[in-house]
């Protein structure tokens, strides 16, 4: 069972290594700099979550294959084969897809986590855990690249994680974790894809006249 | 006497959530931008507390109250009639008032719950603890707004912050929590809003001439 | 023996607390400024290390030395004469030379934290932790001071603090602490300062030719 997660989580670490890496690679860094934001988009959720659950040392620290493929993935996108076929429109495709599945990966990694340390868990804690864990890779990432976090300006990116993360944490002491964790990712992949290709928003506050 | 440090956390909680979500109204963001920042000045100083304490899961994840308070006050301010009244000098009203009150309980808050883990600790421990409770919700709304923190550039900011800590944590043992909470809230809401109306900055160093 | 690494750190708080002071000098912040972000460098890199370790409160917090030493060089530099001598390019050898230091001194300090945990930790996560140590006072300076973080554009930063800390790990069990710390901190400081002088660049990714 806890070898479905694992598997699961070694697939958003490489996913978020490569919305990392392309990310860094857009901004011209360096070799070095193209691993660190790899490897800091791909365990810095998971580190957020083992911080506020109390469980030292993180794992990403703990067992090294997070770190290892993090960077193996991140390197991989240095050469210039990839590369190559990241111009245009399939540089964004590749940027939303890695980072989709990376989204809902963590999120259900965070429920989940959140959920084995303890199953009497509020309902809030866990949703909280699963977001704060699924969208930390990437804001570190955009903090760091200097952009605006996804989570602030794009269509339906917490929302697909709160959304993927209750269905998850509804789904784990009723049907088992295997089809939480699929389920839960499939919303969350399903909101963001749909969010992005119907361009679908929410609301924007009409900003006071001032200025 | 604890229910009164909790009463007062919600008025900190409502306080930051409206500085988080005017400053996120006012950057164009949609809807869950707004709760989102709202949220993350609300409760960010009390969770880097928490894990400065090492007391995990943050309070801010334990109980629900906080997150929902302040998801509450973040979408209230997304409707038109608070912004409506938020044009021009009232928004940097609000901003300030709301900073002001936010920083004050959320420097009372640090200290106390320093002092209440062990009321051995050190003074500067306390003052340490309390500065950055105090000063962590908005410095987290700012860099994430992709603003220079409140913390370096206004006047008296951390001052403030530090002189109230200070008259809390001198209080605690002698005067009862009750007393240090008031006194220490009212030292650092006076120093702000007197800084800010005299327009009182420290010193700035000259730049040498380079460039 | 822990006294060695006692005096070693205070040797790179003072290093980083200098960093940190001249980036907030040239930026033109106040005071209070200057203390707040010599002392986020001092003690950032310390605090993120005990965060990781679950060694709560981090000892920057527990021991007030490390806090008066980062207050107390940060507020000399304030001072009109060391900013005098601070033109130009002294400026950049100043900034160079303690960064290097600082980034020698915590590399050390992090792996060295980590092995006196436990002694059984995997090298992986001694160099993990001692790179996250190391850079992360300097990346901490750079987000508050709205520059992009060192480590993603200078030349050999993350990989001397990796050679460094890869060095002091190797050594710790087998030529004693001393020893370790002295060989992983001359490493550390003779690649930044060698890369720096011979202008040594990690390979950039030319980037897709899109927009």
């Amino acid at each position: 069972m806890d070898t479905f997660l694992f598997i699961v989580e070694l697939l958003g670490t490489v996913a978020f290594a490569i919305s990392g890496a392309i990310t860094a690679v857009e901004k011209g860094m360096d070799l070095f700099g193209v691993a660190v934001l790899g490897i800091t988009t791909a365990t810095g959720g998971g580190i957020l979550r083992d911080l506020i659950l109390g469980s030292t040392p993180p794992v990403a620290f703990r067992d090294p294959v997070y770190l290892l493929v993090a960077a193996g993935v991140s390197l991989l996108f240095f050469l210039p084969w990839p590369r190559r076929r990241l111009r245009g429109r399939h540089y964004e495709r590749a940027l939303l897809f890695s980072d989709a599945v990376g989204l809902a990966v963590f999120t259900v990694a965070g429920v989940c986590g959140a959920y084995r340390q303890d199953p009497q868990r509020s309902f809030v804690l866990l949703l909280f855990v699963g977001c704060v864990t699924g969208v930390g890779g990437g804001a570190l990432r955009d903090i760091f690249a200097g952009d605006t976090p996804y989570i602030f300006v794009k269509n339906i990116y917490a929302v697909a994680s709160l959304a993927g993360g209750a269905l998850c944490a509804l789904l784990l002491p009723r049907a088992g974790k295997v089809a939480a964790i699929a389920a839960g990712m499939a919303a969350v992949i399903l909101l963001r894809l749909l969010a992005a290709h119907f361009d679908w928003n929410l609301p924007v506050a009409q900003t006071p006249a001032r200025r």
